[in-house]
């Protein structure tokens, strides 16, 4: 096991009942806030209505920044930075799923700067202070409640990348698995999958001796293939609706990566994906891990696959191989039997630009993903083309 | 799955070469620190010395209070209170295994109350405050380095019991995994039982709706099942001693226990047989889950005790009775193949006071165990003679 800092102080106030303790948690931050929201769902179904009720009542007022894109662009964030500024908001409250907190998280660090927000996505300017974030989240998915990262879109340079600082780790977020009863069971479907590809992306490393977390990550991802399919079969199955919320914030806090090598694969595979046509990411994901894991099979992988499809899958085959192709098999089944449509094709992407999302993948991995397995931008092409 | 809040702070700096970065962050609390340890092993090992020049580096002065028990006594507590006022310290630093750390806890509380130490342990004085926290782990067992509770005993009393505040929840701890290569066959053995035991513990209760905390138990036991072996045939096997060391962390902190029952059943019981004759700790608690589980084993308990025997010890046996059997059969059986004395006649135990500690333990639970099964004054009984 690799040396490691681990520090999660985030106080997760989770289930029914806690809007109030919450608003409690967010007083302690600051007296205004600055609500950040994506469409207006949270307007319609009360849970806006539920928690800046509480707000009022412990004392904090608020002021509205709504509109955040599913996949947030830097423009609304340079847009809340600027009401940040203007009506003197010192705490960030988001509301919704990864994208509005990933908004708020830039929000939060590009208004203690002079520089454009962006210029924090791409590594040119420095998180030199971050204003406290306190999350409401209402969509089981990217774990942002819990970590430290945060993606942003640039339309104008066609990028979506990844930033991250601890110091926008939220300070609290607030867990109401009936928060989330409302989610489709399309959106319910893409946010399984990518919980299971946060795990899975940590869980598939060379260096198999952290154990402990390896043996947590299948606990998360059978956690997953049992509360996945119940949540889609009924939507407001509290229980199983609790545990895809739980599993959400574990999948990608830091506990399954932490003393391993880092490993990313698929993510920045999709990201590509989502950066030029704009797709629901856990759906990318999805299509994608099943053709990544096909394409790194070998003798040298097979074992770790195996061990996966063994325990995640119940697969009962005693040759690695074997068991992992089972394995991959059943991974890409269980994305069908959820709903998800496996092909690019499907969620209407073609050949055209594929050769030019490969390339500008590798780029962006500084020439080669440096994961499982070594991807160059022919195995980046070659895996994308499988997945047409 | 039940409401709750969690937050667990504590920062872990995981590995070798991380003693600067911790003394940094002990420095961060105060200039004087109180290092507290048992018999002075870590004098022979050469912690002690890498750890007090880290911190003299860093500009923290040190006061030493060794002498610590291997079951903490109260009267250690109160020398080391007077030792903190005489000295005007400011953050308490153990170096031990949860003895010394539980120790520690009580000094760091004890010392912001004019109140004696015993009546915090038994709930006549309140915890106002404590003095900040920063631990040496040089045992993986009790999870104390991350976790908000402490176990005192009163020898006058003939008491172990259990307290504990998120106020003495560490602020920071170091995990050094070869720290931890000296420590015997005996006791690496009996850490191993402790950390099963608090997995355990989490596991089984009546509500099973948290699956997410219930699979990455049954991770965290593999995890167990898979180094505790190996680091009893090798003692310097760092990766053994890595996942045992990460694996008492998380067993205990908090995130398998939240969203449940609660229903802690053998530490109860194993508690009296420690104030009663000192035993090891670990040791106790490997003796009796077995008999307990097979006391409490029931047409409606029998599922979960199964499921654990499926994922925990790959048990093939499709009737929920049979696999259940099996399971409790292969726990005994793992304990005796790390070298546990699996009867309390061995360990020196006789039925002369069994009935006199069945009727404290009942008595200390308020009546009744609430436990996986309510275990009244006899059950507990039964369940210390099957042990005999």
């Amino acid at each position: 096991m690799d040396k490691f800092i681990f520090s999660v102080p985030t106080t997760i106030f989770f289930g029914e009942g806690q809007a109030r303790a919450f608003a409690e948690a967010v007083k302690s931050y600051g007296e205004k806030a600055l609500i950040v929201f994506g469409g207006g769902s949270v307007k319609k179904n009360g849970i806006y209505d539920e928690i800046t009720t509480a707000l009022h009542a412990a004392g904090v007022k608020t002021v509205d920044h709504g509109g955040i894109e599913p996949n947030p662009r830097v423009e609304s964030v340079r847009a809340g930075i600027d009401l940040v500024k203007k009506e003197g908001v010192d705490v960030i409250v988001p509301m919704g799923g990864g994208s509005t907190i990933d908004a708020a998280k830039l929000i939060a660090a590009g208004a203690l700067t002079a520089a454009d927000p962006w210029k924090i996505v791409i590594g040119e300017a420095k998180v030199t202070g971050a204003l406290p974030i306190c999350t409401v989240l209402t969509l089981a998915a990217t774990g942002s409640e819990m970590d430290q990262g945060s993606v942003i879109t640039n339309p104008e340079t066609k990028e979506k990348l990844g930033w991250g600082s601890p110091k926008v780790l939220p300070k609290a977020s607030l867990l109401n698995p009936a928060y989330t009863v409302s989610v489709n069971g399309y959106h319910t479907a893409a946010g399984t999958a990518d919980i299971m590809s946060h795990t899975m992306e940590n869980y598939f490393t060379v260096d198999d001796s952290a154990f402990v977390q390896d043996s947590m990550a299948e606990g998360v991802l059978r956690a997953c293939i049992h509360a996945g399919p119940a949540a889609l079969k009924d939507g407001g199955d509290l229980e199983a609706r609790a545990n895809l919320m739980w599993a959400s914030s574990w999948a990608i806090n830091g506990l399954l990566r932490k003393g391993k090598p880092q490993a990313w694969s698929v993510h920045p595979m999709e990201h590509e994906l989502s950066a030029f046509y704009d797709i629901t990411h856990g759906v990318g994901l999805a299509i994608l891990t099943p053709r990544w894991l096909r394409h790194v099979l070998s003798a040298k992988t097979a074992p770790k696959i195996a061990r996966f499809g063994r325990r995640v899958f119940d697969i009962k085959s005693e040759d690695d191989v074997d068991a992992a192709n089972e394995a991959i098999e059943a991974l890409y089944d269980f994305f069908v039997r959820m709903g998800i449509p496996m092909t690019l094709k499907e969620v209407g992407i073609g050949e055209e630009h594929l050769a030019e999302m490969a390339k500008a993948c590798a780029n962006h991995a500084g020439g080669v993903i440096r994961g499982f397995v070594d991807l160059h931008e022919e195995d980046i092409l070659a895996i994308y083309k499988a997945s047409l």
